[in-house]
């Protein structure tokens, strides 16, 4: 069958009217090579289907989410024992109280939990957080991370009045003067620093944060008196149950939590230490669904499968598995792959590849192979991908073969 | 069996812990009379359980996304087969088209939609449209309406900078010279005016919408080539599958909608009209799960259903014989109820109770009767309830009886 997708084409020419501009945000296929699908069918385990009839072993993962794999059996079947009983009623189901427990168990700085839906609710949350607790305003974070997409912390301008962004001031990552640099423009003023556990952002090379770093973000809080607020929203159950500066021995004042959370339910969450009790308390916050009870549901179940089925050391290996293959198949062919970034978070870029031609059509050559990779992007990946690295590595094998066609030795 | 609340009293101590001072939002009860619940174990149709054993009819209807009744066999039918497909992947399915299509049909107004969790999410994105449309910054809102949580519309100020409030300009409901004041401070810096259906704010008298404010509303838009963004987020579909105003022959340019979409599946939506698309292409917004399929799954089954099953005139019409039978129970019990706001979002305050001690004991003796009113929120009739009324109507004679007994003729 030859690789098309005009099912694809035709859904996305109706998207194109039925919303402002296509599909949109970080589900937007427009700055992706041709053979990226838009649409996605189904679902199971590691792999997607289009709506053209290909089947794709997924390292994208949903962004995120999907981390045990897609319709995981126990979660879908502790969502199917919840839906029976209610979902969003007037009043919380018990289960949010187990579930919060759980997290507060897991935690090492955990003595309380908040939930909500998205990671910008989160993140938002942190920051008003540590504000009502300290009666300051200034915030740290770093040069160009994401945090989200309220206006505070929208990687755009546009619609955005400036005075959104006020009261935040930028470091550079894993870099302590500059932090120190920093921290002395709040001056008295600071009511906390928000840092993700890695930096992950598009088209530059992943950096793992250092524990020197990690601990001199700790100290120059205990210093202030300002919130550590750790943007787990990324990161989290790919590592630890708990918050992922833990293997580092840093622990947060408050940690916004995410995409990990529940395989897929929509779920957020903040979990912080009872030094930021009173402020968490007194701040106001709630959402129309956030005390839905399948979420919590899910997310319970995904606790306990990631326990039992030791996922965390799973996606590891996977992820391993995968980032030695490619080395040594691009060995193979003349190209360097510089790979970066956590192995179940991992990123490739090819070397001596600054417009990211070569990783471009190298992705595209991928998904006509059945692999979806991302060019610039940091990908996931779930405990199901154990199953499916061997066939992957097959799958970018051609794809290496293509651009080797194309692009000769090196690009 | 006696009416006490043992095991929702050890779950409220257990979340006391769990989270920073117990369940949190509005779905505390820590302000309501002690026989509310706070946990609720089970839903059906128009009515919940509590973990002691008591059921209730629910007349708040999880706040608003309860619409066709818990449970409904159609939706949660459509919600089964998506789960089999797929729901949070790496691209949405032609489901979500599917829904953005039907909206648009369906809205007046509409030429393209937006998907996202919260309500808040839809009420920022608008604002974030109108600003990046017409390259203004000046807001318009009505004073002490609720727009959701995010920082410009957070009713508290706890934790939130000033500057999160800056561009916006205060109005009074339904007052066209106070709209016009405000229209004159803001210059010709108003990017857009937002604002709800009717006035149903907490502790006072709901306000239905006048048309020749409405009117006011949309020739000053006109006028000013600014964006009238309606917060329909709480009414929508309990009165229109468009925009609520179109029943006062008033279009918004933006159109923020919520709890109604999808009969408590978690989603929100912005719609918009094409003069205002550009400004939509060119804001920047995501999240995790907003392209999350069976959530669309549900929402498209729940229009089907409102459209099949006639269900905003039966909640009309259950309303109207609440409404009606409160008011006789009253009046021949020697007390004076003031009711508002449209009927499927009624509120009732008795006359003379400036402290709501005499709804206060109403509302507590109701839930011992075995129904879950509120004494100063407006509550939410769902379609399922038609089978209620008569029964809860029962059930409030009762409680009209016991504070009679308390109170006397009248408090």
């Amino acid at each position: 069958m030859q690789y098309q997708l005009d099912k694809d084409l035709a859904l996305r020419e109706r998207a194109a009217t039925a919303f402002p501009a296509g599909i949109y945000g970080h589900m937007s296929t427009t700055p992706l090579p041709q053979n990226y699908p838009q649409f996605i069918e189904k679902a199971d385990g590691g792999r997607i289907w289009g709506y053209d009839g290909f089947e794709y072993i997924d390292l994208l993962c949903a962004y995120g989410p999907n981390i045990l794999g897609y319709k995981h059996p126990k979660v879908e079947e502790a969502v199917r024992r919840q839906m029976a009983l209610g979902d969003c009623t007037t009043g919380p189901s018990a289960i949010m109280v187990e579930l919060a427990e759980k997290m507060i168990d897991n935690g090492q700085h955990a003595d309380w939990s908040l939930f909500c839906k998205n990671g910008s609710d989160a993140t938002t949350i942190c920051l008003m957080i540590a504000r009502a607790q300290t009666g300051r305003n200034k915030i740290l974070m770093a040069q160009g991370t994401y945090h989200g997409v309220d206006p505070w912390c929208n990687w755009s301008r546009v619609g955005i009045p400036d005075e959104a962004k006020a009261n935040l001031i930028t470091f550079k990552y894993n870099d302590s003067a500059s932090l120190e640099e920093a921290a002395t423009l709040a001056g008295d003023d600071l009511a906390g620093i928000i840092v993700t556990p890695n930096l992950h952002e598009v088209f530059v090379t992943q950096e793992l944060a250092t524990a020197e770093f990690a601990k001199k973000v700790r100290s120059l809080c205990d210093k202030k008196g300002a919130a550590l607020i750790l943007d787990d929203v990324r990161c989290s159950y790919r590592f630890s149950l708990g918050s992922t500066w833990e293997t580092l021995g840093v622990l947060p004042d408050l940690c916004a939590m995410g995409k990990t959370l529940a395989n897929g339910y929509a779920l957020s969450a903040v979990t912080g230490g009872d030094a930021f009790r009173d402020g968490a308390a007194k701040s106001f916050t709630t959402g129309s669904y956030w005390f839905s009870s399948v979420a919590f549901a899910a997310a319970l179940a995904t606790i306990e499968a990631i326990e039992a089925e030791d996922a965390i050391s799973r996606m590891h290996a996977a992820g391993t598995k995968l980032r030695e293959g490619l080395a040594q198949q691009a060995n193979s062919y003349g190209f360097t792959l510089h790979q970066s970034g956590p192995v179940q978070m991992p990123l490739f870029l090819f070397d001596g590849d600054p417009e990211f031609r070569l990783g471009q059509a190298f992705c595209n050559e991928a998904m006509k192979a059945g692999v979806y990779l991302h060019p610039v992007h940091n990908m996931f990946i779930c405990a199901a991908h154990d199953k499916d690295i061997a066939e992957a590595l097959q799958r970018t094998e051609l794809a290496f073969e293509a651009v080797k066609k194309q692009f000769g030795t090196a690009a």
